[in-house]
């Protein structure tokens, strides 16, 4: 039953090690339905905490949840021209219902853009009902050919925030407050520092004007798109006739934005803090925080030390910890603390009996496998009292040391294609460079580097000095970050 | 803009006026997608309250939550026999994805016990696995040819529990334990009293060994079947090689359970509490329990209106009251309080430049049409404070109000066919009558009497006085409770 046989090293294979990991932490696992995965109760525990987070970020946003169909119909999803085109070949597609060959076929959707707009201008009537900020929280289905735990499977679990505004630059802002929700959620709860910016037009969502993104970075150096915010301007308002009435009196297509993050950040989560032990989950999004471990040889110690477990997991409640004993008697104290450091339990409590008699507990941290293993002897008030600042340290500490690794593996000055190629090849990272807006050059480092354009970064994280020479040759219009990514 | 026309009245058309209010209270929409409704931020609000509740109970009863796919291999859903029987005139069918036509059809998933079983069979090793307790919570399709808003639709949401424990009498008594989550849950914060008992074999989860189901009794005095458990004993264990080792070292197959409620309870509160004026939400799954309607006449008032009315919202919030305030200035008071009690919103408070004047606010809770309409006037700190009392005190009533009406429309001591019809001819209820078990009596007076054979009453419910005479002549073996039903 043990399962302490060691995971594969990230440094030998990373890829390799990210699959096991998944699945021996037990976050999720494969199904025998061809690209869908099932998230285990650790992994969704994990999800759940994250709807938490986001869901509180989105209603002091000012928005409302809301339920829309699962099946689109097809004439729906081709009405905008741009849009059909990127989903069509991953759609999955109904044709028979209750027993019948269905009339018009029915896709599930990929997103759901078209059938939210179709609803909307139903209820909008006149400037007074906007802005209308909805948000959904479904499934969603995209098949792919080649697919990963959490990073790409043919269904996901996604909050999709859609949004009408009475002007351009309204909706504009709004694109760009909910990318700094979705940064600010990736640095407070996540302790995942991404870069934001803008998509280049080979990377938009099909169907939006403009494309803004979080890019990550996973301790492989390769960039993960965590978050897109779209600025959908009047292209899905012109194909649903959603019109209002302005304050002039004048009927006018409204201005929409659309955004999302998914299931996909449990595997941004596990790539940018796990180790060679498992998965590390920061303390705001782990299901258990302390996980109690009693510990006795002889049976008349038992009742003690349980009693005593029990009574200290109230404590902690009452500071608002989530606590967890694992009582298990077929499983040694070994066993046991190697499962929660794979699944990545910020804080072990171990209690034994000399620790009932000293009036005191062990306390362990979930510390990366290169650092020393950090054994504390507390007296059991002081533990329990300093329980919530001690969780809110680690938390910090895991966003400090992701953000300076990802500092650590960013480049910048880079001039020439031959020397971003060389950064890929010698381990990768974020490599800033000059661009012409050229979507050839573009192309070209693409197919001599593997890495993509991630995006023209924000205010922030420019570099100081701007580049002025394009890595294709030429003026550089602006800077960009590049990365091979997921 | 103005939505102030009257309802259909609830003695007129009962379900002329239950669809005007789910569209008029803005809880639901009808789709594009035949068969698929939209909920709309007020209804899914009231989903996400009993989401909260319903969830907080799974969890103390030991449930973790967990993810399974949307689709499920056609060879799955036909292992179980009675299962795909039961099921198939209802499935949606996706023959095509990515571009190409399957090799296997997929089925939108009905219900998930399938692809569950399958995968904990895998998970599932010895005794100390188990019990195994999971929930989902997700969409599902059952495709249907008469549709209506929240009750019966092809997509729904809800919940499936699914558990696997070692014994047949461990796994019938979590049947029953969850069936008792349920009544709770629908007493507690629903304040609707359903009866609860196990259905006849007719009636019985297609592939379940015995199904408990709670009934609710709506306005109309029809049942409404609210919530369903099933002992599904060794059925889908055999057909998945669901098994393990145990204790003694022998290898059995696991003994399951599965139990589900729906946004079909967002129906039935509708119906429950419903009144001519609109929805009654009871105040503990109110999105809103208190909306602050701010008045005044001259521009000048306005100012010292709008910051009391904000400082009220901040000190009922910390008394942990959801308080909205509607400072919209384009519609009338008259207006906002037609709207907010359409919604069902449980205490609107009124604040105009005499109450500031008077430290007082006006307080009006939303009662039942026939009732008189109770406008308070209260010192500003007395209402602040009692207001969590006064939302109790409502939750309470409301749920006595129900029971009331429940009882004055059951009907114990009837004893034939002729009799029942009459009950059901005349305004229906709940009947009470002996049984001998024989299914043909059941369908003979489902012809008869359109009423079907709701459950077998779990005590507590049960007649004093058990019948000793069958509805359908000769000796009854037990009570059982009819009704006609949605």
């Amino acid at each position: 039953m043990a399962d302490d046989k060691k995971l594969t090293p990230q440094g030998e294979d990373f890829s390799a090690w990210y699959n096991e990991v998944v699945l021996r932490a037990e976050l999720a696992d494969y199904s025998p339905v061809r690209g869908s995965m099932v998230i285990r109760p650790w992994g969704y525990g994990i999800w759940e905490n994250m709807q938490r987070g986001l869901d509180g970020l989105f209603k002091e946003t000012g928005h409302e949840n809301a339920y829309f169909p699962l099946l689109i119909p097809m004439s729906f999803i081709e009405r905008e021209k741009e849009h059909i085109e990127g989903f069509e070949p991953q759609l999955a597609v109904v044709t028979h219902a209750g027993g019948k060959k269905l009339e018009e076929p029915l896709v599930i959707r990929p997103t759901s853009e078209t059938i939210i707009m179709g609803m909307y201008a139903k209820w909008i009537q006149s400037y007074r009902d906007l802005p209308l900020l909805i948000n959904q929280w479904a499934n969603v289905v995209r098949w792919e050919m080649r697919t990963r735990l959490f990073l790409r499977t043919s269904e996901f679990l996604w909050q999709e925030g859609h949004t009408v505004h009475a002007t351009s630059e309204e909706a504009e802002e709004h694109t760009r407050r909910m990318l700094g929700v979705y940064r600010t959620f990736m640095e407070d709860w996540m302790a995942m520092p991404p870069v934001t910016g803008l998509k280049s037009d080979s990377e938009r969502f099909a169907g939006a004007v403009r494309s803004y993104a979080c890019e990550a970075m996973m301790q492989d150096n390769k960039a993960l798109q965590a978050g897109t915010s779209h600025f959908l301007g009047q292209n899905f308002s012109r194909q649903f006739d959603l019109t209002f009435q302005t304050e002039e009196g004048k009927e006018e297509y409204g201005w929409n934005t659309s955004w999302g993050v998914s299931t996909r950040l449990v595997g941004a989560l596990v790539m940018t803090h796990g180790d060679d032990n498992g998965v590390v989950v920061p303390p705001r999004l782990a299901p258990t925080q302390v996980v109690i471990v009693p510990i006795w040889r002889k049976d008349d110690q038992a009742e003690a030390v349980r009693s005593k477990a029990a009574e200290l997991k109230v404590r902690l409640e009452e500071r608002g910890v989530r606590v967890k004993i694992d009582d298990r008697d077929h499983l040694s104290p070994g066993n046991k603390f190697y499962e929660w450091e794979r699944k990545g339990v910020p804080i072990r409590m171990e209690l034994g009996p000399r620790d009932l008699k000293n009036d005191q507990v062990v306390l362990v941290k979930r510390v990366r496998a290169e650092d020393e293993d950090k054994k504390e002897f507390l007296p059991q008030a002081q533990a329990v009292d300093e329980m919530p600042a001690r969780l809110d340290a680690l938390q910090a500490s895991l966003l400090e040391t992701a953000k300076a690794r990802r500092e650590a593996n960013s480049y910048r000055g880079v001039e020439d294609i031959g020397q971003l190629n060389e950064i890929m090849e010698s381990g990768g990272g974020f490599v800033y460079t000059g661009w012409s807006g050229d979507p050839e050059v573009e192309q070209r480092v693409k197919e001599e580097t593997k890495a993509t354009l991630r995006c023209i970064p924000d205010e922030g994280f420019r570099s100081s000095k701007a580049p002025t020479k394009c890595i294709g040759g030429g003026e550089a219009k602006m800077e960009v970050v590049w990365d091979r990514a997921y």
